[in-house]
């Protein structure tokens, strides 16, 4: 049995449909952050004091003295995707900023409420809001970033903003939906796999496939076309979750910047997990006593890194990593026949093959 | 001295300007109820469990256990002011029930964050959310709350639903912005008048001034009759502050719903206490060393009720209490003088000025 990521290669190997070698994904990722960075500090910087500090804590580019630092401010695919999704109608990748911008501050809404109710201390290697400015920082920055998410895309003042708009709305509303179903299903003994994945599509599925519509949308494109490239990005989302949870288990602390099996601690019914569970079998059977007993336990929070990694590889043994593995595959696979159904740039439809490659082969 | 309101008769009483006697305000406050409290419990439904359960709870739908309640729903003058607001545009009551749904979900939204991070555990007479369902119940149920007013403007999907959320969504950031200035008011030494103004202004105008433009909005207004219409709402916002703020203080617990000396006991910097510091002379200054020693000692939670009482009756000898029941007469005034720019029926107008007049009466 393997003990890590690396001793198997690449966890997860797309069967690439389209020539993506020629791609720079580095470059794609810059480029999205480069647009769309200045137009996220201008608008951070129109929030009262001090959550316009606090807020500049969370994305890293103050640290928690308030001095300057050049954090990481995350992966920025999502801005990347927004970009690109105004290319997909045609539009310069411009008229997408105001989408990757929006898009990002409702994820980043979400990450500050997220971390707060989950508890989190650490995110991207650093204490979390909560930790460091209080909790009600955390809820207020939160709300603040949501609600200029909608002000940025409303000031424009188009029907394409209206649109892009309710398309976002309706996105977070389904990440808020994921949310609830994520911390129900934490009280919960049994999680279906469907269920695990209606959750992971609400909480990460949503979101992405609305950064794949919102450059589109505001660039003119017409409802077939948008909820087409939402298909893409929806499974793409799922893609991205499945690897998440490998790595949420399995995931190098150091790349992650998340605690070891950071997922188990946070008894989360992620998919390996759920797919364990519903397996059947001794280890499948062992793995669901051993889980029901940590539920009643109250020695669960001094749990030694041995007893974790035992659940791990009981997860393992019953078929939960193989089977999220083929999961991510499987979306992976769906995202890309789904970019089928528009008509669009063959560079443009080479690059969002290769970011959704990029996102399944991930180390963080 | 004084010691309760009742002893001085109403503290504020308006000096009417347009002859509302005739103006029914039970059935005005009870019409806006009737039209938009099946669309609220519609929008509400739309969440996922347990968030619909918890919203139906906080809206005092049902009780604790999940049973039917008859639950006290609040004073309902924002949706009784959208409707008025659309008949000021010369429109029927209804356009202006998605607008008066979408005020209530965004004052909702702010009223469960709000609770939680000032630690309130008492509204209109039942614990508050955070302390039945939880604080992560409380954060996440606000922002569903919050994103189920974006979403019912628009998917109306006209121009003046884009308009009218582009306007909740200012006020919403608004909103924020003053429930930030609250919480670091409460720990200053000092605060301005004009700081506390332009506070309340945030934290209470300008969501009024929101219900009193959308249903105008909705029905086809322009951008100056709106931003007339803001005007009037956030002066009665201000009014309406002012009053809430006396009651705050001297408000009787039995209507208010909250506990004695509410407002002292969470050391907020509110109207009275900062007209009373501003003031000068020596119950000003003995008001500024209490409050300052409050700050620093580590009994304040175990005040008795005649420790508070002490600091109220400074309050109001240092003329803090008149000074604020004025600043409600000044407000209003200003409000019911803005009528005079919009050109609406008499009987609209005469309405507003009556639920003016209601604002600073009432007694909770």
């Amino acid at each position: 049995m393997s003990t890590g990521m690396e001793t198997r290669g690449e966890p997860v190997t797309p069967a690439n449909t389209v020539d993506d070698t020629t791609v720079d994904i580095a470059a794609l990722l810059e480029r999205g952050r480069t647009l769309s960075t200045p137009v996220l500090k201008a608008a951070v910087a129109r929030l009262a004091p001090p959550m316009d500090t606090v807020a500049a804590y969370h994305f890293g580019w103050i640290d928690a003295q308030g001095r300057p630092a050049d954090g990481d401010g995350g992966k920025a695919v999502r801005p990347a995707l927004a970009l690109l999704s105004a290319e997909a109608a045609g539009a310069a990748p411009e008229v997408g900023v105001p989408g990757a911008v929006a898009v990002e501050l409702v994820h980043n809404f979400s990450l500050l409420h997220d971390d707060l109710m989950d508890g989190d201390e650490q995110r991207r290697h650093r204490d979390t809001v909560w930790k460091v400015h209080g909790p009600a920082q955390a809820i207020l920055v939160g709300d603040a970033l949501f609600a200029l998410a909608n002000e940025l895309l409303l000031e424009i003042g188009t029907v394409e903003a209206g649109r892009a708009t309710r398309r976002l709305t309706t996105a977070t509303r389904k990440l808020i939906d994921g949310q609830a179903q994520d911390i129900s299903f934490e009280h919960r003994e049994r999680v279906t796999v469907e269920e695990c994945l209606e959750m992971e599509g609400n909480k990460t599925g949503a979101l992405l496939a609305c950064a794949v519509s919102i450059g589109a949308v505001l660039g003119g494109a017409d409802d077939r076309t948008a909820d087409t490239l939402e298909a893409y990005g929806y499974h793409l989302g799922l893609a991205f979750q499945a690897v998440d949870d490998l790595l949420g288990i399995w995931g190098d602390p150091d790349a992650t910047g998340k605690q070891t099996w950071s997922d188990l601690r946070q008894r989360k019914k992620s998919l390996p997990v759920v797919a364990a569970l519903a397996a059947g079998g001794p280890a499948s059977e062992r793995l669901g006593e051993l889980l029901a007993a940590d539920a009643k336990s109250n020695g669960f929070d001094t749990f030694s890194e041995q007893e974790f990694a035992a659940r791990a590889a009981l997860i393992e043994e019953a078929g939960g990593r193989d089977w999220t593995a083929q999961e991510a595959r499987r979306q992976h696979a769906v995202a890309i026949e789904a970019l089928n159904g528009v008509d669009m740039p063959p560079q443009v439809r080479a690059q969002l093959t290769a970011l959704a490659d990029f996102v399944v082969v991930r180390k963080r």
